[in-house]
């Protein structure tokens, strides 16, 4: 068999703070297990932008020259001599982090918490947003014909969620849940919720077009949250405040059928995990998912007297993608609703700096840009 | 059969913010289920003086006068027409809290939740120190023949213990865990740890003469919390900073053997529930059981990154009674070091006044007072 | 306000094999918790039918005359004093069962173990084929406009559906799950798991038209079992190959994505027990509902190398019934076509002697045949 | 560095039914992450005999020499080139299994359930009865200074045992459990019940012997199993009878605090899975753990009513041998009393055969046998 010729492998590199170049880099061969994707489709997200805006998230920093980029989808382009279950030509999703498979997180099946993780797009590791990327081909995920390439680049977003409902929350047919923050996350716990078989999927948000957009894709009810009564309101007693407004609104109570089984904050704001913790029933289960401010006051008698569960949720895990794509496939989740902004490899900067506007110069707002893999 | 004579009902009544009156008091004849018990040992509570010096805890307010004490062992006096578990002049411990049987939570399995729970000396509950306190007679629970009824008293705070550690931490054996405050919580909490398997049981307060007792007693080992490096150090750098110690002086890491699996505060102060989330192993689980600050500041990303489990813990439920219990009958928990003083009925102020200082006259530092019932 | 007064309680009552008699029954007096109903539907189980041809079920023997029936529902007839849940008018669904709420099954929220459950239906308790029938009100489930009473007979069986695959199995939404035996709690398994979101819901029974009714009702796939190679071939032998041409022909795997995650027998049958075992995946799940032979063989190497879970479901417990009524209100199950005949009150022994044949003179198979309430 | 020398790697190798021979088998050189360990003690399991003696287990067969021994401790001879946890000279215990990390089971942390795991004296796999075995270091455990080789040695049946309570039985302290055979594998199970706390061991086997061993060693109880009333008892009816027998004399009772919470099998015999079947609680635990018939008759009715959880456990998963190792050192569990036999590595024919007898020529019965490794 003649032997395959790499093309180009054109990458979008963060540099530093706001600074990005497309460089050349070298493709790495794959070792007996592994594959070569041709990256076709990458999904931005918001740690992306972070790391260009910031050069930094929390404790992860980026010193050397990075390519960006963690939720792609692509062809299999080489296979690696031992590689059974993959063939050239393949369409897979992508699965970003490779766990050292060794660490007692790994054994016991709890890789997100790998400390060896290899993580695409943090700092020092390489990201997705080249011509092509070496992984492991467990991790490479065949998509079924009916889902196709950009569907495969959101398996990154909705694993995130299938993480936090099915591995975390536990979420169960007939559980009523709320779900504060209606971005992309948000969204996708939403559609995830509704798949699940959930009651009630009650959206909070700030910005009300978001909170209609919620609507017409998952939730089953909708509440914007108000503004502060005046300056000197604090924020504790803001959130109890809206907390008991919600109750009201929704008719919800503190225990039984018609209380709030589940909640789960995707804003990482800390008005929206107090109201989350009122708002709970008892026995309840809250679920951290969106990365915010690094510290918040909680009213931590509450979660004491209410026996709450409190559970922070990372990343995922075993198990995620292939139940991400099997929602999908089943049509349970559509996650079409969701790609509101295209753009082709070059103008990656422009997806970035669309991204983290907010909206596009014709004022669509942005849920989910993709970046076409390079032609 | 001769009918029953009741004696004098003397019993101890709250009637405001440090006012006390000894008053005679009906006694309840019990229905068919309930029995009627001679209480003989009291045990005084933390929330017992709250109530007494403030006047409420929370949202609950003493508004009319009402008996104290909830921790109480005694002699069934008298049984109801259909109990067939007890008969008079058995020894039994009570359990303080009657609750609905018929909600949700009750049939679930979580009855400490039960919304219409009546509960020995909680607004607008009488409590036990009286000569007798009426209660359905599966809540009172037949002594075997090695515990005397100081042992029985006790039952009421190790049941917090082992509700703490079995049915919400579900400590396991060989678990390390952090316990934060010495006091009679936290020490029951190190010996239900011990009786438990727990590889190590690292006591933290900031009394060495409340470590060194824990050290005796139950802890393996003991760390004496630091003062701030200055007064502009935060709560949380200092936080930071003592878990980064702890971590170092007893070589305890993040993950796998030598980390801490469980974590559980019994002080309530905002210092120690952040040291121990900043303790606590990826993936590990912290345990609220000490009220104190209503709301306190937490690292929430670190609860997030770490996939923590942050729950709370209330009084107590199904089974805590019987396993306490067995765990004292079986000499695997030793409650004798733990009372400290022993005050006659009629000296019941002043019981509760040491225990407010702290220490009796002589300088002797409380664990725990015991009130002998009425002769 | 007048006193109520009750109409002749008519009821239909068994007094030894194949021999039932219409009596007259006093009522019992609500207590203060409690709900005189006035019966409307009541459905026809197979323990009733057994009851009547054997006089007994197991150890549980009908010695002294007793009302039949258990799964019903109403209207209230009359409140006890503190009930406040309920008012006379409202249409309930009735729990057969009560239990005693006081010992540690009951406590600790497996109420169906309780040893002193009264039980309609079962001796020597009398059932709910009269006019009225008196129980807890906690246990009587006020139905939504939506429902309609022949729903709420339903609830009986259709809580044995969601207590095995909710609070038993634990189905998770995307699971495979093989349901054996397609009668009337089969199909009510194979609703309640689409409800839950299964992947793949495998009806097998030996009856052509009862899978393909499966299939139009729920089912994803239906497997007719075959017969025999042979008399000399051993159930054992015969099960394991029916297995084997199971996983072929739906290509079924040993582990992962496209194995069997649950399997549940609502046959009773020893072969069908055994092709589940061989069937369900490596750390897979079976669940045994259906009462059939007392003692099976089963593959006891495979239950240990795969390491199953191979869990005993008895009726229903907390939860059950909510979630029941949830399920139809949302639509999520459709109880309808189930029901196949219905009889008037005076027909009650033709109802059951169809039902016992399986199908009515004009050749109409029974799925589930309800009685209308005495009018 | 001195190129290290391989000394002769003799083994003890299987070449079929009852024929062994003692052959120089090449030493596979580690690869980056492997050691080599130089094999110093050896136990004989049960199922190296079964090979020896019929050339099968179920479906492994024989088909090629194999080296037997999978029971090992040894020194790390040689590490690979990424190896930091261990070094030359390290004393370690050898995991005899290496399962995939890349499959579903790998990933979700029950590797025990891998298809492809390389197990020692598994076929086609060759065992640790040699000079030099080589393994991943992640599968060999540094002993601590107060365990010696022939402690690490029998980590592995250790760690069947720890395996069976703690991964899937999820013993709890307090519980009461019921262990039936008192061979090798059944008395570790004993000893890891003593070290989590269970109030009462019940040890039944058909050997006084043993069950006094057995009481001496860890059980609180231990109960000779009767013969039968008569060659006409059928197995069943047997089973009930025993079952009965033993709750009437140790005061077991069907629900609560009385009662058996956990009953494992360690025979693999008919009779004693049924008696365990009988006798465990409502709601109880069923653990099988012994290998013996491949079918047995159950009462599947009793596992249906009582709600039974019936378990397989097969080896041991994440977290067995370091918890195995943590208890031994913590003196907890002490293996000293368990190793009746010793060999030099030339008589390890004789040592098999010894165990095969159940005795050596003085009459000393056999539990664990050691062949010390090659010197």
């Amino acid at each position: 068999m003649a032997e395959l010729q790499y093309a180009s492998n054109k990458s979008f590199v963060l540099h530093g703070i706001d600074h990005t170049v497309f460089e050349e880099k070298a493709v790495r061969e794959p070792g007996p297990h592994e594959v070569v994707v041709q990256v076709k489709k990458t999904g931005i997200c918001g740690s992306d932008v972070h790391y260009l805006a910031h050069g930094r998230i929390g404790d992860f920093l980026v010193e050397s020259p990075m390519v960006l980029g963690h939720e792609s989808a692509g062809i299999i382009f080489k296979v690696g001599s031992k590689v059974t279950n993959l063939k050239p030509g393949d369409r897979v999703a992508l699965e970003p982090g490779q766990a050292c498979r060794t660490c007692d997180s790994c054994k016991r099946g709890v890789y997100q918490q790998c400390a060896d993780m290899v993580f695409a797009a943090t700092p020092p590791y390489d990201g997705t947003l080249g011509r092509y990327y070496t992984l492991s081909s467990d991790i490479a995920y065949l998509l079924p014909d009916n889902l196709d390439l950009e569907d495969g680049a959101l398996m990154e977003p909705l694993s995130v969620a299938t993480h936090a409902l099915d591995s975390i929350a536990q979420l169960k047919v007939n559980d009523t849940i709320a779900i504060f923050g209606a971005g992309p996350v948000g969204l996708l716990l939403m559609a995830v919720a509704k798949a699940f078989g959930a009651k009630r999927i009650i959206a909070v948000d700030i910005n009300q077009a978001r909170l209609d957009f919620a609507k017409s894709y998952a939730a089953t009810d909708i509440y914007l949250s108000p503004s502060k009564l005046s300056p000197q309101e604090s924020n504790i007693d803001y959130s109890k405040r809206v907390a008991d407004e919600m109750k009201a609104k929704f008719g919800l109570q503190e225990r039984g059928a018609n209380s709030v089984d589940v909640v789960v904050d995707a804003s990482g704001a800390e008005t929206c995990i107090q109201i989350g913790l009122y708002l709970a029933k008892h026995g309840g289960t809250f679920v951290q998912v969106g990365m915010g401010s690094a510290n918040v006051t909680i009213p931590i008698t509450y979660v004491l007297v209410k026996e709450l569960k409190v559970l922070g949720s990372f990343r995922y895990g075993p198990g995620n993608y292939p139940l991400s794509i099997d929602l999908v496939a089943q049509g349970k989740v559509n996650l079409k609703p969701l790609i509101t902004h295209r753009f082709a490899f070059d103008d990656a900067l422009v997806a970035f700096k669309t991204t983290r506007a907010g909206k596009s110069e014709d004022g669509v707002a942005v849920i989910k840009a993709i970046i076409n893999g390079p032609e």
